[in-house]
């Protein structure tokens, strides 16, 4: 469940709008009403002002934001004002020119089909290139083999699921466990082209028949990035309320918090399952998610992430 | 340019949908009137006259036409009358089916993206899996890894190209190739992700530098099947009027016509470039298309053939 909270009456987008350029203007800049508005609207509504804005101003929403914020209140503002689909397109994008495999893997994995194809096709109108082809550029070897797959397939979103098959690919999961071949090519095309429902069915089997969680199974304690990647996409794709709040649980847990997984978190999910998310976190970590926020953050940022939970002030 | 010939009056979906029932009825099936009216309609209008024909009769059309025609007529009308994102759906599934590898590697290679995006969804939605799952467990090693990829990937479609990345890519190719190493990874990288305009570009400067064509140059004389598919390929991506004209070629020199070849040639592209392909096909083999038809087939079928190439009767 999505955790962003809407005014029952919405003001008209050039109401919204013109108190955005409001914000901007004088001395300083008003954060708390650009929180106000922009971190209690859906994507459709914020299209709207976006597109109201630039009609009436002749000028982009975001460069404004971008002019008159900074740091990580800007950074949470920017990506959470985009449409979905632009900013998985651009948190991507920065992923493939950073060695960013893990974020790739969770955009992949996470996204539904078709919030994934259209990422992708922004990202074709925005860099004039296929996803696809960046990510095989700056990957090698096991990484490319198992990412370009996870990224590229059109997975099949339907609930039919063959009991049989997924019980003889969970044998074929666990023997390749079992022999450390970890990067096996039957292993990586059980993972990247079956349907969600049909690899959970699988891994209910494989938990079933041989005693263990995959998850479990794949724990090495060794650092290689390819097992990092191979568990995030598994966790992810059947999974993902306990991967990301496993992602948020480091991330707040940190020595120095890490603002980026933080502000992609929140923003990625808020309109998706910050709820479930958040009920896993304080599940799993006794303690409320926005409160955890609260200690780990402060100013604006902290004020627009606990917004976006939907934690009324 | 498509090669169908649509009547300047064309009459009504329920009048067409009346003419096709007229034609299955009494002692014997009226095939001259069934090729009247299908051979000279466009996708859309066939697919009216399915949704007429079932809303009148509570049957579907496809299953009439299947049990009122028989043998090579019958699989040409029927695949004909498809959607064509059906149609791709309904050849590639049965490609998977029968190891037609070099089936899956035309439809991946020679559709626009957003065609082969059609086709894919069609068959989620007929056969309730993605066709990537299906290729992928269908094959393994080196073919795997060439078509997986060739099927699955969302290329950018742009006309923007890259003349110092097709450079450099051009030399890793040819590298590749020199050493005999055609499962290179970086070259399947390159064949399968770039956009077609990229590719162009980069065995342009293939041929440039170092002055041979690719496909020449991948011409060894095995009959090593992941070669195959690689030129298959590379053709289909750079010139799908020449892949098209050498698959026709050999379809109608054979000893023994292959149908399946000239119908799936003649009904997947009459909307597309039949027309140039006919044109490619009579500077290459001194005879005119429809003339190489005439001679290597007879009655409904040829009729059909020749009216969906354009030829007026």
């Amino acid at each position: 469940m999505a955790s962003l909270k809407i005014p029952a009456q919405v003001p008209s987008p050039s109401d919204d709008s013109e108190q955005l350029r409001k914000a901007f203007q004088g001395w300083g800049t008003n954060e708390g009403l650009i929180i106000s508005i922009l971190a209690h609207r859906n994507a459709a509504q914020r299209k709207l002002i976006r597109e109201t804005y630039a009609q009436t101003h002749g000028e982009d929403l975001l460069k404004d934001l971008d002019k008159e914020l900074s740091s990580d209140f800007e950074k949470v503002v920017l990506l959470w004002t985009l449409d979905p689909a632009e900013r998985d397109a651009f948190l991507a994008n920065q992923a493939t020119r950073t060695s960013g495999n893990l974020i790739i893997a969770e955009i992949a994995s996470t996204r539904s089909s078709l919030d994934l194809l259209k990422a992708k096709q922004a990202y074709h109108a925005r860099f004039k290139k296929s996803l696809e082809e960046d990510v095989a550029q700056h990957t090698s070897g096991d990484i490319r083999r198992l990412l370009v797959p996870l990224v590229g397939i059109l997975r099949y979103e339907g609930d039919e699921v063959n009991m049989t098959l997924g019980k003889s690919e969970a044998k074929v999961l666990h023997e390749k466990i079992a022999e450390k071949a970890y990067n096996d090519e039957d292993l990586i095309r059980i993972v990247t082209t079956r349907s969600k429902a049909q690899l959970n069915a699988t891994l209910n089997h494989y938990n079933n028949d041989f005693g263990n969680d995959i998850d479990k199974d794949l724990e090495t304690g060794s650092d290689d990035q390819y097992l990092k990647i191979l568990r995030a996409a598994i966790k992810g794709l059947t999974y993902p309320e306990k991967y990301f709040e496993e992602l948020l649980r480091l991330a707040l847990n940190k020595m120095g918090t890490d603002e980026n997984a933080l502000t992609r978190v929140v923003t990625t999910r808020a309109e998706v399952d910050l709820q479930r998310i958040a009920e896993e976190y304080q599940k799993r970590n006794s303690v409320p998610l926005d409160r955890a926020i609260d200690n780990d953050t402060s100013g604006d940022y902290q004020k627009i992430l606990v917004a976006l939970l939907g934690r009324d002030e």
